[in-house]
């Protein structure tokens, strides 16, 4: 599910506490569901030879995006990728698309197609095909929801509780590119911005704009059957590897120097003196995968991951849940990995 | 999909320029798709033995509900309905739903478990399992986008498109019921209110805030495999009927005098010198269903639906469609069936 970095707190602010208070009071028992509440996707066993994965964001204007800065092309784009990522993270192959939008007055029936045109350009790719939806208008700002659904095999999801003692914890392409390439687009007077090469803030501000979701990699990695856990980094690797760490029941040792930092996101880091680690671990809507493996399979992991065009890295190890969240710093020590100062009021349900 | 009567035009007012618009340029053709874009609900191929229908809704605050006259418990429910009532008009059952809300900083963690609780209050009768959602702030407003999937048996499904010239058109229940709740609730100082005895007030206000869909009638129908075409009263009659007969390439003339009403509906009528036809046809949200049987089967649909609990109403007959679409008043003569004075921005998708 998506990022809000913007979001805001609100009375509502416990998203553990809404998650808690549904799976106790609203989920029942129901045997075709094997997982409910509490994961990027649910998953349905709807039938012996495919189950079917269903997630549902909604985007609100403000909170998520803004069209002074993006595009309508690329809200819509990056809203079917944050629901697109949270399929990958199942491993699953993505197949139906819904959108209930709430439109206000001031957004003409040509920024709508925009929407649309981009929500399919990120689709297509997986042949993606848009069902249904509904629209409605809005007393203020743009509100947007997306259903996809998606396939995977019996038993073969990606979960977020599978990562035990040991393992190692990977995550897929580059983290703090969204990160960086929206404090381009927010503070684009900002001092250092001409001690950029121009391609890499636009490359960057392309990352913000046209998040890549990682489906095949997810795919793949159900197909080599390697992988214990997965979830998709979306709120942020500190905030997303805390999931995967509390449904799993473990705890976890990240390496801050193998965090994976694109060239582009470094110069960022360096004109605008800021720790590129920082952007790395709190930044959002990377939409990258984090996934475990374990130690034992560890070789023939990266000997088949070898194989293939996708980028891994390791960044750490699970550890005993008595150890917390610890990070190792550059200099060899050991410190608990910081939390983001507020916890964003969205994505309970996952 | 649920009905908003107090839907506002916009810029983007056309809900069917959008459907053709959406049908034309993104909907692409897939053969696990049986039907897409443009009815109650999409239907999916998932398997052989069984199909899902699926459909999604968004509601927002002071365009659908408004919290000063529901309480939130009422307000997950009739948006648990609107859903609900979409997978009734395929003749499906309701099976799994996600709810993804934006939740403005006005609104308490107790608000929305009484929302939920209100949800569930629907969907129980019918062993709806919440499966999953999302959650995000709202800078102003609350907005709820439901999706909820369903199960029919593989070609079974009712479409709006089957109706066919000489085709009996039926409807579920009374209409009417929650508009007149509705304008209760509104203008509760209205004079009149008096007139009326408290209890027919307080049930139309119930038929407002919890009226029922009618899963049972619609599997039932699917059952008998007697109707042609069936869509749930959501917009209002005069608006539902309409969308029925341009999918199917048809005219109608309903018999004005043979619209159900019930005796709180005739009742407020009076009491507000107001036409009840027309709380019939132009109120929404009766989450009745309108169907159409062939005429040569008549006699055996009534027979059968006679031994049933199921309250089945023929308000007139499929015409040409150079016809159009007429009404035969109380004198005996005919007249254009009215159109609501707006063509409410929503549910395009449908």
């Amino acid at each position: 599910m998506p990022s809000g970095r913007s979001g805001r707190t609100s009375p509502v602010s416990s998203e553990f506490g809404l998650i808690r208070l549904l799976k106790a009071q609203v989920a029942k028992p129901d045997r075709e569901v094997f997982m409910g509440i509490g994961d990027d996707s649910a998953i349905l066993k709807t039938s012996s030879s495919v189950w079917t994965v269903i997630t549902t964001d909604l985007l609100a204007e403000g909170i998520h995006f803004d069209p002074a800065r993006s595009s309508f092309e690329d809200i819509g784009y990056r809203a079917a990728v944050a629901n697109l990522s949270d399929i990958a993270a199942m491993g699953g192959t993505p197949r139906f698309m819904l959108v209930a939008l709430a439109i206000p007055q001031t957004c003409s029936m040509r920024k709508i197609q925009r929407l649309y045109r981009g929500m399919m350009q990120a689709g297509n790719p997986y042949r993606v095909s848009l069902v249904g939806g509904d629209t409605s208008a809005s007393q203020r700002g743009l509100f947007l929801s997306i259903t996809l659904t998606g396939i995977v095999k019996p038993g073969q999801a990606l979960l977020r509780s599978g990562a035990r003692i040991g393992d190692r914890l990977y995550v897929t392409g580059t983290l703090g590119d969204s990160r960086a390439g929206l404090e381009l687009l927010t503070n684009s007077r900002r001092k250092g911005f001409s001690a950029m090469k121009p391609a890499q803030s636009r490359w960057l501000v392309a990352r913000h704009h046209r998040p890549s979701a990682r489906i095949a990699e997810g795919r793949w990695l159900v197909k080599q059957g390697l992988a214990t856990a997965a979830i998709d980094v979306s709120d942020g690797l500190s905030g997303d590897v805390r999931h995967l760490c509390e449904e799993s029941g473990v705890g976890v040792e990240i390496v801050a120097a193998s965090l994976p930092l694109s060239r582009a996101c470094r110069a960022y880091a360096a004109a605008h003196h800021v720790d590129p680690q920082h952007l790395a671990l709190q930044g959002g809507e990377d939409y990258e995968l984090l996934f475990t493996v374990p130690s034992a399979k560890q070789s023939r992991f990266e000997r088949l991951a070898a194989s293939t065009t996708f980028r891994f890295t390791c960044i750490g190890s699970i550890t005993h849940k008595r150890s917390g969240l610890r990070m190792r710093t550059d200099t060899g020590t050991t410190k608990i990995l910081p939390i983001t100062s507020y916890e964003h009021f969205r994505g309970p349900l996952r």
